[in-house]
């Protein structure tokens, strides 16, 4: 059996001492004034056992990660008319370029990336009666945790300021891929991001997808065909672009935030969350992308 | 001297029995009422003689065309500046495209493609006291016609659907490239292009144009190396991606509309509007493009 | 225990009977007289069990899958060197796009893509004393058959119509990515990718990658981490426009070429290789993608 | 009557005692030795009067300036059938970039970039019987000087480096718009970029442009309605991704090379040649700018 908490202590001491933690994302005001120095890690593997290091019950924004979370959500509801509106490949591109959308009319790359979560915001706003109460709901009910809530100060921060997801919605809506206001489904979708959970309730949340499509609880939310379609969406788009870089020297299915956070998984074997909010160049926290990689090549377990 | 009058309807009567005119703009719900049969055309030459053929007196929206005359008032007021916040290259893109704009970091390629004449509209809601009345004034003192007006149903319309002048404002917002809110600078916008002129009044207003810069009412509005430089302008950048098609088939300076005006001149010769709603796929009024080139073909008049 | 021959013979069945095949590539005149009616499948489990139906011992030209062994040969010589020369990003555009590369200076997104095997390509022909001789006697030894062998009229075919593949090379060359003559390097390069294999050989081939890096002899060609690397990258780059679909659909790493073969592998359990010459509009054999999205939906088995 | 001499002493007075004159073209080894410090100047007047000041009977590459005179060529022999293999479009790239034309199916935006002249050099080359000698014939005519050679070092030196335009070539040939093998295209291409004039020759040979089509020795060698277009040509797009700039600051129909030559012209007024080989970032000759900014700020004299 692996001794995960003293691999997670291992890593917690050789990656946390890294001083060039480079430096928090800017550009979400809100998100600028976090400490660049904390650092956690919790691993939870599917015998339900967690395993935690450093500043892992701190919260923080899970931001691009809630994505494959409404993703989940919308699966449920409309199913596979879904990939109507958007397509299962990597971008090529880094997070936020509009080009692509522009030349392929309207149809974003793939769920992962703004413009595609998005579009995904838009059918949740469709379709649910209350969007921002019923998808806490739905977020709570998988992590059996009802403390997890939204950060209204961090929505409203981007709301303020994030022109760039404006700019992708109205493009979205000048093709027709957007059918409801997009001042209603950009409010939803800030509020969707700015979800704040610690990395033992991120990993919790995501269990389901190393365990089959059930969660902690043992409910299943996905079948397991839709479980390895997202997991594949993950390894292929969940890294902005920086995705086959994470493929290839990580080598699990997972997703990061601006805020700092990643999550990744093993299927049948574990789930696990890091958070450092000093972000490389691509992005992606660069502490949490070393400790990923010392993880899989400590272990030797990955997909590959 | 040349028989303008008799050109003029020998061209009115030859382009005017073209049975296939396109169609009428169909993404300004308001543009798509107009009727595709109607024909006009209006001629000025610079000793203020006019002559007109068709449904000269006929008003239409500008549209576009109003984007040379914000270029006009806001070098009179910043001067050079402008150009560290725009630059003055043909754009090589039909008139939507936010790719270019995207990759050249939200400095716009030309002012008279939709992101520049944006970036000149917030300089205008910046220098401006009222920016509406006070824009709409200096028309109407050009012309020295103070019947000129907004047409207000038409800039609600857009404002109502100009996604994609949205999209262009706030990539532009996230760039830095845009002082003021995006709904207050595209409130001037939209108002701007609204502006509705019958063939008489807009070959008056661009008189100036080809007269070293005074107008009708012999009042300088320019000096002679701005207005060089505006005609310079229109001739590489004034039909969206058939700039090059209109210098090569027409050889003048002029500027295009999408709700089928078209205004072109010859510096120290005449100034000549045409309008014609039905547009061709690169949206300039395709009768309107006909006539001028019937018209330098039959007078031999081309600044090449 | 899996029974892979009842499983193969079911898809067999069912794959086979689609009578819409697509056409076979066109754009090597070779190519196109291949029998678009061919149809074969072979499995060879980590037990060295071999499972085969249809025209599995029907040579055909591998193309685009040789660039998985090329660079697996140049990763043996120069090691992690290669990555100063080559991304490891999913593309995000058609096989054979240069406008990436362009902007990009040269560096190509991956090595899967024509312009990153060119590169790997050049590599080779700096390293080997007799190149050809050299890339075949690598292969011939890791499927144990000395009896595989270029097809020399395909070679010739592509080196008189492959003029996209000139036009990359000589844009890398330009860009300072290419250290040999350009037509030295592609003379490899179209012998490289005119290798013939049948279904057997090509499974038995890229046994190595669902074996932790030994051959079928036994020998060990790369380590684990180099294996992991590689089936990342068939993961996330192998089919072209289509790596996408084929994680979401599939979920194994794989590799297609224009000859219709197909190659795919679950680690430690399996390595199969289909072979249908109709493509799809992607580039990708529509019988191999629909046969092994049976074989992992009828097995439940994918990394995912 | 304008006093040529004494403006054209003026400018090369101010304009030749710049300092920093930026640096030679460096991609073709042969033009990296020229002096930087050469600088002439040449306008004949169209009653056939010519001024001159300082290097302007020294030769030097005319390169790129070589397009406006092969356009000139395959006009006379094929006519308006040119235009359905390159359009007349600005191109608002860099003049070397591929993008554009990956995406336009190889079909380049006009004739006086490098893949429009390529596709022009295939024409010709079909067309005539000794395709170099006859051109070099054609424009010793025109300039009526025997005199004028190919410099065959020059030639022989982008052959052998001149990758960008092989892969151009190349993506011509792919999309079916090359119809001669690449190597016999280029060498002619090549060939003709290699032309040396000095300012005085080419101020002579571009002397029909602003003569209604009439050479040096009277003869015409263009309809006024060809002549017309090919200065449209040349304002719209024959600076690079500098047209806009030019047609703006200078305003004046004209072509540039990166041999640092440049001439222009006024229709019916004059034709001026410049020399001085140090580029600015964007390829053209940073004091032939200068020098021609000046002359149409001095004289008054623009097509605007």
């Amino acid at each position: 059996m692996i001794d995960y908490q003293n691999i997670l202590h291992t890593i917690y001491k050789s990656t946390g001492s890294e001083t060039d933690r480079r430096t928090v994302a800017k550009y979400i005001p809100e998100l600028a004034k976090i400490n660049v120095h904390k650092f956690g890690i919790h691993l939870i593997d599917n015998e339900k056992r967690s395993f935690s290091e450093g500043d892992s019950d701190e919260v923080f924004s899970i931001q691009s990660i809630s994505k494959v979370l409404s993703l989940t959500m919308v699966l449920g509801l409309v199913g596979e008319d879904l990939w109507k509106r958007v397509e299962v490949e990597p971008s090529g591109d880094p997070f936020n370029h509009l080009s692509l959308l522009e030349q392929e009319n309207g149809i974003p790359r793939n769920p992962l990336i703004n413009a595609g979560a998005i579009v995904v915001a838009d059918i949740l706003v469709s379709q649910l009666d209350n969007p921002k109460q019923d998808f806490l709901k739905f977020i709570r009910d998988i992590a059996n945790d009802q403390g997890i809530n939204f950060d209204s100060k961090v929505a409203k921060s981007e709301k303020e300021t994030g022109f760039r997801n404006f700019a992708a919605a109205n493009l979205l809506k000048s093709c027709g891929n957007l059918k409801n206001d997009v001042d209603v489904v950009l409010d939803f979708y800030f509020h969707q991001c700015s979800i704040q959970m610690n990395c033992s309730q991120l990993a919790k949340t995501f269990f389901l997808f190393s365990n089959r499509g059930k969660c902690i609880r043992d409910q299943s939310y996905l079948n397991i065909n839709r479980v390895k379609r997202i997991n594949a969406l993950m390894l292929t788009c969940g890294f902005y672009d920086e995705a086959g870089e994470f493929a290839f020297e990580v080598g699990l299915p997972g997703k990061s935030g601006v805020g700092g956070g990643i999550v990744a998984l093993l299927p049948n074997t574990f789930c696990v969350a890091t958070w450092s909010p000093g972000l490389n160049k691509k992005g992606n926290s660069k502490l949490g992308m070393q400790a990923l990689k010392n993880l899989t090549s400590d272990t030797g377990l990955s997909i590959f």
